[in-house]
């Protein structure tokens, strides 16, 4: 598992699968400068909390290595400034982005700064890495033992470096031989249920179906499903949790039919300084992501093809938030958090660094 | 309003608007014998309780009409036969089956049987359009004085003769200055929402605003929905209604935020024989509606897309049943009807020839 990497570093170039073209091709993108990694951020060609989060320390380390001025650390924060504007909801974009700055700072010769800007973006992917690892262990525990388990657009490796979050517990349930089967949302508008999920979890041989978003509380009704697992942007000090849109509506099925929803996700998605869903900035994207898909075309050509009439209009907000009263649980590194507020400030009280660095 | 028609006969052809290719064409279908009219019902070039039920009664009138051999009352039985295994949901195709093949048995001779079968099709027809006009009225003082009408599918003049169902009030509300706003879901897979609904709501001139099915539950929760109005396909006696995949889904979460939720239809959709939902046959169609996606491309051209990575496999269910219970009322040609077993056997004693003829 742990081989597969979205996001990485060579020298000064920031790496990434360019996860616009999957499942139909496999490209990396060689970013050279930070403004490149800031666009690949913001046009989705990376997405997923953590794998912005790595980016996003990524391209501090980037700003920092390239800097030539004589400006150092002003041009650091200007880099710091252009990378928090690439995308609003992830809190794992803000907490690299400071966590960097951080180690930057904390020199006073460039550098030297920018040798620690890269070793603590590095050391803060290897951290992701190793939290999906024990998130996967905290859910192993919690999968359904009758009925098939429900997943939201992609929270797998592609999404959160290592094992992801949603998917963590099912890719260590089939290596460790446990028997599971998966319905993947399509989770329109951007379908990355369909596009990436289902070849995650394709490559790592564990039995799907696809299924649009419409169907999913069918299958709730006629007891197909045991458990909801989703990834979250970020979650608010009282458990409230942005994550991609459709969630709160699957969270509200789930209850209603008595089966346990679960938000798998590390420390960094954690916002200590925002204390409920509404300071938790939803973005809006472009109406085409509405009015269009995008696919391969008979003759094998990637294309988006219009769905509805010109002229039509579409509302497009990427994410919603779930209130914490819908979600069974959060499956952390530390182990399983009840979405209650003293279990949620206990848990961040165990955790370095989910305190933003004061800027 | 009344002049949109779906489905028509002229002779013995049966015509139809092609609803594969809207909104990015308007083709019309000129089907010359029964096989070729059951074929496009199968393949949803007509599409919606009503316009199937119609274009199934003009598909009996058409066998009847063209029936050559000696065996005419057996020729016509094999015709229902065949429209009888087009499609398995809708209750309308059953009913107008019933009631034209009814009108040929009230006949000895092949000729008159064949003028009684084309009449009775062309009145049923007629008669639907009127019960919309009623719907219309009945729904109009069940609009929300604030907040926009969400709707799913298309149940506008292409599902259903003469003004639609759950969209007829709308029509009528618009045609009076009432001030309305439509949220209107996609509803993947075969985004009948994205395809007809807006395109409907764009010719007549209403505001609207279309949605991924993934964004209902956030709308509702933020106080933009006042009241959710829907179609159905079938609804049983005591008020289980199959509608399109996705309504039950869209029940749940207007219940869970005190949302009114209105099943607009007319009394050839309820089967009185039927007792509830366990007796409704839900269609499973084909995965590749669920792995593709069609529509314009950048070039003009109709296109299906495929958004999965080749080997996906997919769950395809057309349909789902909401009971009763998740249901505020029907909106009816006899009023408001509410989902309780003595209302509905109140409404269905009402109206004649909702009971199938015994065949």
């Amino acid at each position: 598992m742990i081989e597969n990497k979205a996001v990485w570093m060579e020298g000064t170039d920031v790496c990434l699968i360019d996860q616009r073209r999957l499942p139909h091709k496999m490209e990396i993108l060689r970013l050279r400068e930070v403004r490149q990694t800031v666009q690949a951020i913001r046009e989705m060609a990376v997405r997923g909390a953590g794998s912005i989060g790595a980016a996003a320390g990524f391209a501090m380390a980037q700003a920092a290595l390239m800097a030539r001025g004589a400006d150092f650390f002003g041009e650091v924060d200007r880099a710091a400034q252009l990378i928090r504007s690439a995308r609003p909801t992830a809190k794992n974009l803000f907490y690299a982005v400071d966590q960097v700055l951080q180690a930057i700072r904390s020199q006073t010769q460039p550098r030297p700064a920018a040798e620690r800007a890269a070793a603590r973006a590095q050391e803060l992917y290897e951290k992701d890495v190793e939290m999906t690892r024990q998130i996967a262990e905290t859910g192993l525990s919690l999968l359904p033992s009758s009925g098939a388990v429900l997943t939201h657009c992609n929270a797998g490796w592609l999404a959160y470096p290592g094992w992801g979050t949603a998917l963590a517990p099912l890719f260590l349930a089939h290596q460790r031989g446990i028997d599971l089967f998966v319905y993947a949302d399509e989770t329109r508008p951007r379908s990355q249920g369909a596009k990436l999920t289902v070849w995650e979890l394709a490559q790592a041989g564990i039995q799907h179906l696809l299924i649009a978003d419409t169907m999913a509380g069918t299958l709730m009704k006629q007891g197909r499903i045991g458990a909801v697992f989703v990834g979250a942007d970020r979650i608010a000090a009282n458990g409230d949790t942005a994550n991609k849109i459709g969630t709160y509506g699957l969270a509200v099925l789930a209850k209603a039919h008595g089966i346990p929803f679960y938000v798998a996700a590390p420390s960094p998605t954690f916002d200590f300084e925002c204390p409920d869903e509404s300071a938790i900035p939803i973005e809006e994207r472009a109406q085409e992501e509405v009015l269009e898909v995008s696919g391969l075309t008979r003759a094998g050509a990637e294309e988006a093809v219009r769905v509805a009439p010109h002229g039509t209009k579409a509302f497009n907000p990427a994410f919603d938030v779930t209130p914490a009263e819908w979600i069974t649980g959060f499956v952390t590194e530390k182990g399983l958090i009840r979405p209650q507020p003293e279990a949620l400030e206990r848990f961040l009280s165990q955790t370095d660094g989910s305190k933003p660095a004061a800027v």
